[in-house]
């Protein structure tokens, strides 16, 4: 893999003078592929083995709305963009095959910039085994922004919508809640200023890191497929938001547990304080762990149980906290 | 189909108003899916049933670079983006099988912006049969930006590479060449307050429409791989610079036909004058016609042979034109 960050005797050219042959030459050189690609980035399209029907996805992330260039580097926007994309795959119970990346990106732009990003496109396919089959660059006016597509398969053979829930199960969740949120509130912060107490500095510091470049168990996801998941997702505009939409999918009610939710509030508390530590768990977005109803006492070892399914009431299907439908919270990009 | 064009009480309507998943509700309710489609929009990722590998390729166009509100309409903006991409498919012998579709835009755009150009991708879809099968939306600061990835595959089950041409073979193109540049360079002069002559009006109207939106014969494509076609490619930025990309994959050389080529270039002297008449065969993109070599004497009916190819000599792979090496024309996203 090449060493993008490091500096070089290139340093101060741009995308334009690189020129799109360029460009494309130095990204590519930067990938692995796998046997399954049967034709590579190149041609007109890729071509692609498979062994069953293709679970596609595609997710973008726009410099100034997704991210700030002060607070994540390009290697950082390349890994999360990726990891955002193959965790829907992991929610589905799939693992990755292929992706595709687009850059829209102004011919002023260090070609660096781009190197770096590919440096973090590359760690995270090097790391999962899925490779960049293809791609495209589209100039802007000043936009910067990286689309990726990923495809994937379903290694169990059955996937997981969020149409399945049922009364009587439980809700889990994989990993973390609150964590990308809660480094983006650090990050929000040492903007005006404040620092975490020195003896929470490194927990912070990795808070911050989760949510520059998340690093979910996206494993999970075929594991819950094999544990007879009912329902799945991953926790990407929120724990509330997210569950809300099992809930219509699935025509369901879930009651969230208000004493396992305050405990994982309390990690965040000591620095971000008791308001916002709860606002992180129920409403952070970004998280990526993955959330998912299993038969009643059923959900695999390491896993914790949020909540439980219900049967609508004549409020019908919803979110309840402490006794009350909870609303709002979350990302919604066109904040409707 | 909606009727997305029609003027209606939400024209004030911007993107953030309606919210994210107002938008999403709104274009994915225009479009039809087929029985392949066994998970669509609006779980993590869609789930596509598949015969054989799949074929995968994304293209994207931004606002003030790929196009103008001036000259195309939202409408276009949408057919056209889902053509290029389908042209890829075309251009490898195949077919299209699924679209995703990614917009980025700042919230102040009008709603019935998004929703005519979910109209022209609809339109596309409808009459080739291949459902938008998932997408995403991205919030900008301005920016405007369309993405589109295309999945197919190939019913011939053979993929028809850039590197597969010989010597002897014939070099043949399925359509126009030059069409779409002569019709942005009708728009560019229109800028200038200059117009065809009058007798030419129609058909120079005729070039603007299809540089807008452009509409191939994509069925060619697997009819070209049926046909025995030993390389294929679509024309999007221009003869010279594509053919020269099937000299370098296939180490060949290609001579193009002078006679042929001036006479598809004497359809646009009258209008253009004959130096850019000639420009516009040689090098203008965003045709999408399909360029493929052909052993020698079995280019499919209909197909126009345009060149022939020929060993490499000492000055290698290239494009050679008047008995001269021909170089550069054509589009380079980053001006290189």
């Amino acid at each position: 893999m090449s060493v993008a960050g490091e500096a070089g005797p290139g340093d101060a050219v741009t995308l334009g003078e690189l020129g799109e042959a360029g460009i494309l030459g130095d990204i590519f050189a930067a990938l692995t592929t796998t046997e399954r690609v049967l034709v590579g980035p190149g041609d007109d399209t890729a071509l692609l083995a498979t062994s069953g029907p293709v679970l596609a996805t595609t997710d973008a992330m726009v410099r100034g709305r997704d991210w700030l260039d002060e607070w994540s580097s390009a290697r950082d926007v390349g890994a999360k963009v990726v990891v955002q994309n193959l965790a829907d795959l992991a929610a589905m119970g799939g693992v990755g095959t292929g992706l595709l990346v687009t850059l829209i990106a102004p011919g002023t732009l260090p070609a660096r910039w781009a190197r770096e990003l590919t440096g973090g496109i590359a760690e995270v396919s090097a790391a999962t085994g899925v490779p960049v089959i293809g791609g495209d660059l589209s100039s802007s006016d000043g936009a910067v922004a990286v689309s990726v597509t990923a495809l994937g398969e379903l290694p169990g053979g059955r996937a997981v919508l969020r149409s399945g829930a049922a009364p009587g199960a439980d809700l889990a969740v994989s990993g973390s809640l609150g964590r990308s949120a809660a480094g983006l509130e650090v990050l929000r912060r040492s903007d005006a200023d404040w620092w975490p107490p020195q003896e929470y500095a490194e927990v912070a510091a990795g808070w911050v890191a989760y949510h520059c470049r998340p690093d979910p168990d996206l494993s999970q996801g075929p594991r819950a497929a094999d544990s007879g998941a009912l329902a799945m997702l991953d926790v990407s505009d929120g724990l509330v938001r997210d569950a809300g939409r099992i809930a219509t999918a699935s025509s369901v009610r879930v009651d969230l547990d208000e004493e396992v939710l305050a405990g994982s509030a309390g990690v965040y508390e000591p620095v971000l304080g008791a308001r916002t530590a709860l606002d992180c768990v129920l409403s952070g977005g970004e998280e990526h762990s993955l959330l998912a109803a299993f038969p009643a006492g059923e959900a695999p070892r390491g896993w914790t149980v949020v909540g439980t399914i219900a049967e609508t009431g004549a409020a019908g299907p919803g979110v309840w906290w402490r006794g009350e439908r909870a609303t709002g919270g979350g990302w919604d990009h066109f904040g409707g």
